[in-house]
């Protein structure tokens, strides 16, 4: 099922529309393009309706959030809902101030998310209000662990079934949520924290597979995390003595541009709740 | 004679004003390093004369176009005119939104530019206003062929003739012609279109070229886009089992940095129509 | 000494909010994140207080300035000194423009930072107004030589009484300065200067070691320019005859990733003067 996923990626090579920070734009391009799809950056208001009429997809994401650019994440999102064109949202940093979250917000209430991707922290804040944020990182208070995966993996449910979006939630293990099935999803490695942006680098990806697989956001979703996580896993393996984490960052893209349906299905950990 | 325009441009160091998209920047300060170029990256209308009026020459890309750094494309590029700098457009773009195209058309008729680079679709856009254009991509329809050579050659001969500038189409066959003659260009490797900023890159990288050579824009041109696709070859070559699109994009760079006169006089393949 | 302050980095894991240009941003946060750091990006005027706040260190650099982040910078610089975090300056190409020079000396005037650091043109400019400057680069009239390092030591001393901060002057010898002690750094690679952005990561590592050495910013800015300048040669003891400089930027990530504090105590060059 997961193979599947992939192959549509490659096969229909999915134009993806990105609003995002520019930390981290040139790995989401390079991500985009390794897993088969094809990106385009725009974020000025003028074009935003355009640029999503002629994509597949969206992929909204509010690091180095500022002014300039909301308009344009307001006026893309409502129009890739008129085109039925699947939408992600990647809250980055919500939490840490009141500009990401109350943008975040507004966003969710403006927008029909198909996919909503962050840490822990970031999607509690969006459901409660209530998440601890690290800057950009998930509080350790929230971290999700096999003790309250249970408890993590109800609040994901519930979330999916107000927002009628793919909850997804990434750490050391990520869950992906719609209202009634959860997928607990074990690939990856501790090292993956000590890159910037796979967590966009994730979001990016996702809107290509989920506008690939219009019918299967939830498998779409699963797919994207899995194979982010086995090449997390496969890049790890790649390193050498004197290889640091920018060579790391390298060597997770390369390992997403390589990646088979086959071995996605074959190296996918992950149990349904 | 390409051997010449690589060598200058290692001689004179040109420094490289550049107004860029936020998604390639690093990477098209790097190759202009890697080439023997010095870049300076500056946007603001308030410091953009002035930053002209340092540099030798000037690269304008319309990538992730925004309102705020459009004044400072005109402010800098009729500074250069001003001052006899070349002057190098990328319409990243053009073709997919009202602004992109807009913006373009309005800076060619404001600016005399020294090279036009982009795809077919992007140039078709400049100079016919029917490109079509696949987001940043070009048009399938558009695609410059064996067959279609001829006529694409008469095209560009025909649109340098109206501009005054060199016009450089890049793609499987790279076309780089004044009013009188074309360079016709087979170098380069199909997986470069698999990374994010190739033609940002050889945009930056013809600047410097163009600056370093000032009596031969279009040979200049022609050496830069030979330079860029004799790296693609050699990086294409270096590339392991686990490699991907992320090391091809550093190899490429690398390969840009050790490439010498020679290598490119006798890598280079090319005929004149 | 040196190896305490690389030690409290990796064990305090200070979470540094860097206001900076979109050239060499990436990089910045994975050398934050290589040194065992911890980036938050973040330029609005509308949450740079409170994302100050929520930091135990603060970056300014002023590459690609514009008009939308100069006054994030001033708030967050403000909140940063009322709560005492650590702030380092990177003054960018000041002396290349206006905006530049002048804004460079309006922070100056605004904030109290704890460390200055720039190549010796950008210094010049800010303590004499005639510093001269290529774009980003030091003039050649302006070089630390081993005949002008008295003077040149003299001047650092003098301009770090003057604003009470610790004084980093970057180029082939590096000097960093309080009132009345300098140490001078025989550390580094020519080869550094051919990738951009060396000197802006350098200053987003040095926020981190200040951050977490609060007790001693001139040893802990020593610490981090010796730390860059060592895995300057141990990125260049790497290169095989086909890297150049985009492989070369990863291998020096990857060893300021590996490097330990025996490592830096045994390999830096310096004398104090």
């Amino acid at each position: 099922m997961l193979k599947e996923m992939l192959d549509h990626v490659r096969e229909k090579c999915p134009l993806i529309h990105n609003i995002t920070n520019y930390v981290t734009v040139n790995d989401c391009a390079n991500i985009l393009l390794a897993c088969g799809g094809s990106p385009i950056m725009a974020d000025d208001a003028e074009e935003a309706e355009e640029i999503t009429a002629i994509c597949g997809g969206l992929n909204i994401n509010i690091g180095t959030l500022n002014q300039r650019t909301i308009p344009a994440m307001h006026l893309a999102g409502k129009k890739a809902n008129k085109l039925g064109h699947p939408v992600v949202l990647d809250p980055v940093g919500a939490g840490a101030s009141k500009l990401r979250t109350n943008t975040a917000k507004a966003l969710l209430e403006d927008i029909h998310f198909t996919v909503l991707r962050g840490n822990i922290s970031e999607i509690k804040t969006l459901a409660l209000g209530t998440g601890g944020a690290k800057g950009v990182d998930a509080d350790i208070a929230d971290k999700v662990t096999k003790e309250n995966l249970p408890q993590t993996v109800a609040f994901a449910k519930k979330f999916a079934q107000e927002t009628g979006a793919v909850i997804a939630i990434t750490g050391a293990i990520d869950i992906v949520a719609d209202s009634e099935r959860a997928f607990c999803i074990y690939n990856g490695h501790p090292m993956m924290s000590s890159i910037t942006g796979t967590g966009c680098q994730l979001s990016a990806m996702t809107a290509a597979y989920v506008t690939a697989n219009p019918e299967a956001p939830l498998e779409a979703t699963a797919a994207a995390v899995c194979a982010m996580g086995i090449c997390g896993e496969k890049a790890h393996a790649r390193l050498t003595e004197q290889d640091g984490n920018s060579s790391y960052r390298n060597y997770i893209i390369d390992a997403i541009c390589n990646l088979t349906g086959e071995e996605l299905e074959k190296c996918a950990k992950y149990e349904i709740l």
